[in-house]
C-alpha cells in the first residue's frame, strides 16, 4: 500500500508513475470508504484526488502556499499532510474537521468555510512574498462554482495587475453545490470543449495569463501542467477539469446530492436509515411558497446558490420556472437583485445560510433599508442549535442585523408564526424583513398572529416578578426554565416570547414595570448587540433589573449545544438559579 | 436657450440635431457654472451630457427605466427631468441632493450613493417585469471604475444567463475615483483602440451581448447605438467611451483632482479662498504611513478606490511604491488581501470610508476575525461629524463592527493617541483592529498610551456621582457637558474616554460604582448596538443608573450637525439637563 509510506508531502517526491495511480485509488477506496460511515463531503473531494497529488509532487508545502477555496475539498490534502489514519480508520474519523485548520495542521493555511476568497488571501501573499523578498511559490485554489462569488472576480481583476509570480488553479467539475448558474459558464464550456481556446476568456480578459488542462484527474498531465505554471513571472491561471465525485457512480450522476452526504450503504448509495430525517422546516418553506406562487405570479423567490437550504430541490426548482433565480455563490446580487424586482412590483424573497448572508450587510443597508424596499429574507441556521462549525456560525447575524436602520428582524419560535412572518412580510409594501427560521418545528402555542407591522413581544404565560424574554429557538430553554422555576422555587415566571429581536415593544416592556423586578433576555446568540442590551438600555435609568443571558462574543467550534448551554449558563437549571439569585 | 424649454424628457422628442447640439452645450456651461460656486462632483457629469440626452431620447423614463450607478453623474440628467432650476439658478443650487433619490423626482428610482449595484437593480427590475408581463425596457447605467467591485461583476454573470431584453450601458471614461485598477482595465483599453473588436471579451465571457461606441459624446451616434440595443432580445453590454470632465481643461487634465470640487476660479480652476482648508488628518495619516514605511519593509498599505481618503494622493502614491495597493472599488478584495499578506508575515492596513467598509463584514469575520490575523483597517466618516449624505453615512459602522468577535474598535478622541493606535495595531500580531479616525484634529488631552492590546477606558478627569462615557469625535460634547455642569450646576463629573468600543474595560466598569450612581453614554452614532448598550448590560443587575444618549437607528439625511445634537438630545446642555434629572 503506498498510501501508508506517505507521512508528508515529501514522501512523495520519489514516486513513479504507478505509484502515483495505485496511491490516487487507494485514497480515492479510503475516501468513499469514510463517506459511507461518516457524513461530509463527497464530490468535491473524491474528484481533486489527482490535483492534490500533483500539487503536493511539484510545489513544496509548506514552503510553498497551497491556499484552497471554501476547504471542504482538502480531505485527500489532510490525507497527504499527515492525517492519513483520519481517513483509513474509523476511530480516528473524528481527529479532523471537515475545512483546513491552522491549528490542525501546519500544511493548513486559513480557517476557511466561506466562498471565494483563495485568490484574493492568494494575492496577498503573493504580495507579502514580494516586498520581504520571498521567492516561494503562492498557489490560491478556487472551483468553478466560486467563481461567482463577487470576491473572487475582484481577485482575479486585481491579480491580472500583477507583475510578480503568482498561480491559480481553477478546479473546473462543472458543478456548485448545485448547478453553476450564469452567463459565465457558457464560455467555461466552450473553453473545455476547445481544449482553452476558445475566445472571449473571462481569465484573459481580466489580465491573467491562461493555461488549459483537460485530464484534471491524470496525475501525469497535472504535474506538467503545473510544473509549466512554476515557470511564468507573473499571474497564470492553471484550468484543470476534473469529475466531482469520481469513483461512486451515483455521486458522479446525481451531483448536488453528493456534494456533501449523510453515511450511506455503498453498493446502493443509500442514505443508511439511522441518518434518515423526515420533512423539516426547509421542506415546508419550498412548498409553502410554491403554493403561494400558484395564486400570485407577483411572487419571485431568490437564492444564492444554496437551494437546498430552503428545500428547493430539482424538481421544485422545476416547479417554480422562471421565478426562481439562483445568482450562483453571489449573495449581494441576490439582495440587491430582490430590490429591483420589489421596487417594480414584485414579492420578493431571498434566501440563504445566516452565515453566508453576512456577505450582503451593504446591499441589506444601503439598497433595501434606505430605500425602504419591501423585500423579504430568509436564513436558516441563525441560531446556537444550527451549524456549529467556526466557519458558518449563524451566531453572530441578529446582531450584525441589529445594526441596519429600518430592517425588522423577525425571529419566529413556533411553525406556523414562522409562515404567517414569510406571508406577512411578503404582502407587505413597507420595509425590508429579515425572518430567522427556527431550527425546529415547534407547534404554536399561542393563537397565531397575522400582522407583525410593529413590534411584539408576546405573553405566552402571565406571572409576576420575573419575566423570561425567549425569542426563536431559545424558546424551549426559556419555557423549560419558566417551568422549573414554577416546580422547583415555587415562582411564577412570566414567559414573553419576542417576535422581534431589532426592535422594541415599549408597550410591552412599560406594563412590566408594575409586577416585575427582573427581565431575563435569553440570547439565541451574542449578548452583544442583542435584544437583551436594547432591553438594559430601555431600563437603564428605571429600577428593573436586567440579566442578558447569551454567548460572548468569540468564535465557537464543534461545540455540543447542551454542553455549550451549561457553560454559558444559559441552560434552564442555571436560568432558574440566575432568577433566584437574581430575585433577592 | 433649448434648455429652458426642456421640462421634461418629452420635450426632448422633437429637436433637430443641431438643437440636440445646442442643449449639450447650454448644460455643460451651466454645470460648470455651477460647479465654481458650489461643492460637487464635476468630471462625472460633464462626460455624460450627451449620453444623459441620447438616454431621454431614445427612452421613454419613467416607464423604461433608467438606473444610474453610484448617481453622482446624474446631475444632467436631473437637469432634464424638471430640476434645470436647481443648475442654472444660484438661489436654487440647494434644491436637490447630489444623487438620484425618489423624494426628488418620479425619474429617480433609487437612493444611491455606493458603487457597482445599477447591474442588479436592473436584473431585478427586468425578472419583475418578465413575471408581470410588462413590456417596458429597463437600462442600467454603470461607469467603468463601477466594474472592479464585485457585485456588479456578479451582476453582469447572472445577467449572460437572462433570456430577456437588459440594456447595461458601460460609461467607460477611462477613469475611477483616481485611476483605474485591475487586469481588467487593459483589456477595456484594447476594446477602445479596436472599437469593440478586441478578443478576450470579458463582457461577451459573462455571455452578454455586445455593442461598442467610440463617440461617446455625440448625441447623434449615442441614439443610433440605443435604438440598436433596443432591439436585442437579450442582455446587451453598450460599451461608450465619454471624456470625464469635458469642457474644463483642467478638469479633463488632472481627473482625479476633479472627480468632485470645491468651488473654483473658471479662469484658473483654482479653489476659491473660503473653500481652501488646510492639512487634516487624512494627509498626517499618509506622512506618518510613509515615514514608517521608510523604516520598515514590510508595510503594505491597502485601499479600495479611495487613495485621498487616507491623504494619498497620486505623489504619495508614487513614493510607497509597490508597498500601496489600490484594489479598484473592491473592499472584499481589499480585507481579504490584507489577511492574506498579514499571514505571510507583512504589516498590512486597509482603509475606505466607513460608509464602504459594510461592504467587508463578511471578510473582517471570516478572514481576520476566524484567523486572528493582524490586520489594521482604518476608516474615516464614522462618526455623526462626517458625510451627512444618507447613502453615506458611517454613523452605523460601530455598531456592525462590535458584533464581529475578535475584532477591536478603536475610537480615538485625540491626534497623538490616533497615531499611537495606528502604530499599535501595525506592530501587534494578536488580531485584526479596526481604528475610527477622528473627524478632527484634538490635542491630546492625556499622556499618550501606547498599549491597547487590553480594553481600557481612559479617566480624564475624576469626579463623583455621575461619569460621563464620550469616545472619538463625541469626546468634545462630552467634555463641554461636564465643564457646564461644574459651572451652571456645581456637579463635578467624571469625564471618561472609552479608547475601545468594542470591548468593556470591566476593572474601570467596577471601580465606578464606589463613587458614582449614573453612567452617561454618548455615542458618536446608532444606539442599538453601541458602547452604551454594553455598558448598560454590564450594569444591569447593579444599583447604576445608566443613560445612553445616541441616535436612533434609522437613516439621517443632509442634517446639521448642530441641530442634529439638539434634536437628540446629544448637545451639552441637554447632556448636563438630562445629568441634573438623572441624579434627583
Amino acid at each position: 500500500m503506498v498510501l501508508e509510506r506517505i507521512n508528508g508531502p515529501e514522501d512523495l517526491k520519489g514516486l513513479t508513475k504507478e505509484e502515483r495511480d495505485t496511491l490516487a485509488r487507494e485514497m480515492r477506496e479510503n475516501l468513499i470508504q469514510r463517506a459511507s460511515l461518516h457524513m461530509g463531503h463527497v464530490g468535491p473531494d473524491l474528484g481533486f484526488v489527482e490535483a492534490t497529488i500533483a500539487l503536493h509532487t511539484v510545489f513544496d508545502a509548506p514552503n510553498d502556499h497551497l491556499i484552497f477555496d471554501v476547504s471542504h475539498q482538502t480531505y485527500p490534502h489532510k490525507m497527504l499532510t499527515g492525517r492519513r489514519e483520519a481517513y483509513m480508520d474509523p476511530e480516528h474519523y473524528d481527529d479532523v474537521g471537515p475545512y483546513t485548520d491552522p491549528k490542525e495542521s501546519p500544511y493548513d493555511l486559513y480557517s476557511i468555510g466561506h466562498t471565494s476568497t483563495s485568490v484574493d488571501l492568494a494575492i496577498g501573499m503573493a504580495k507579502a512574498r514580494d516586498i520581504l523578498g520571498g521567492k516561494e511559490h503562492v498557489v490560491g485554489i478556487i472551483g468553478d462554482g466560486s467563481l461567482s462569488g463577487g470576491m473572487a472576480l475582484e481577485g482575479l481583476n486585481v491579480a491580472g495587475e500583477m507583475d510578480s509570480p503568482l498561480i491559480l488553479v481553477l478546479n473546473d467539475n462543472d458543478q456548485s453545490i448545485a448547478e453553476n448558474h450564469g452567463g459565465m459558464y457558457k464560455k467555461l464550456a466552450e473553453l473545455r470543449e476547445t481544449k482553452g481556446e476558445a475566445k472571449d476568456n473571462i481569465f484573459r480578459g481580466m489580465g491573467l495569463e491562461y493555461l488549459y488542462e483537460g485530464n484534471g484527474n491524470d496525475v501525469e498531465s497535472l504535474v506538467r501542467i503545473f510544473e509549466k505554471a512554476k515557470s511564468f513571472k507573473r499571474p497564470v491561471l492553471v484550468h484543470i477539469f476534473t469529475r466531482k465525485g469520481m469513483g461512486l457512480p451515483y455521486a458522479e450522476e446525481h451531483k448536488e446530492e453528493w456534494h456533501w452526504h449523510m453515511p450511506f450503504y455503498r453498493e446502493t448509495g443509500k442514505t443508511r436509515e439511522e441518518w434518515e430525517f423526515g420533512e423539516d422546516l426547509s421542506d415546508r418553506t419550498a412548498d409553502f411558497l410554491l403554493r403561494k406562487m400558484k395564486k400570485d405570479p407577483s411572487i419571485l423567490v431568490i437564492t444564492a446558490g444554496v437551494p437546498g437550504g430552503m428545500g428547493f430541490t430539482a424538481e421544485k426548482r422545476r416547479e417554480a420556472g422562471e421565478r426562481f433565480i439562483d445568482t450562483g455563490i453571489a449573495e449581494q446580487s441576490g439582495v440587491t437583485l430582490a430590490c429591483g424586482a420589489a421596487k417594480r412590483g414584485a414579492k420578493a424573497l431571498f434566501f440563504t445560510s445566516a452565515t453566508f448572508l453576512q456577505r450582503a450587510y451593504d446591499q441589506i443597508s444601503h439598497d433595501a433599508g434606505i430605500n425602504s424596499l419591501p423585500i423579504t429574507i430568509v436564513v436558516n441556521s441563525a441560531s446556537l442549535f444550527g451549524m456549529s462549525d467556526k466557519t458558518h456560525l449563524g451566531l453572530y447575524l441578529s446582531s450584525m442585523a441589529n445594526s441596519i436602520p429600518n430592517l425588522f428582524v423577525l425571529a419566529p419560535a413556533f411553525k406556523e408564526e414562522y409562515f404567517a412572518m414569510l406571508d406577512y412580510s411578503m404582502e407587505q409594501r413597507e420595509r425590508p424583513m429579515l425572518i430567522l427560521a427556527p431550527s425546529d418545528v415547534v407547534e404554536d402555542e399561542l393563537p397565531v398572529e397575522k400582522d407583525f407591522g410593529k413590534p411584539a413581544f408576546r405573553t405566552v404565560k402571565a406571572g409576576k416578578d420575573v419575566a423570561i424574554f425567549a425569542p426563536g429557538s431559545i424558546y424551549g430553554e426559556g419555557k423549560a426554565a419558566v417551568e422549573l422555576l414554577q416546580e422547583k422555587y415555587g415562582i411564577t415566571a412570566t414567559l414573553i416570547e419576542p417576535t422581534i429581536l431589532s426592535h422594541l415593544d415599549e408597550e410591552c416592556l412599560q406594563t412590566l414595570k408594575k409586577e416585575h423586578k427582573l427581565v431575563v433576555v435569553l440570547e439565541d446568540g451574542i449578548l452583544d448587540g442583542g435584544l437583551g442590551e436594547k432591553i438594559a438600555r430601555y431600563y437603564g435609568m428605571d429600577e428593573m433589573k436586567v440579566l442578558c443571558l447569551g454567548l460572548n462574543k468569540e468564535f465557537y467550534d464543534e461545540y455540543d449545544v447542551t454542553e455549550l448551554l451549561k457553560e454559558q449558563k444559559m441552560d434552564r437549571e442555571s436560568i432558574a438559579e440566575a432568577v433566584v439569585k437574581g430575585l433577592q
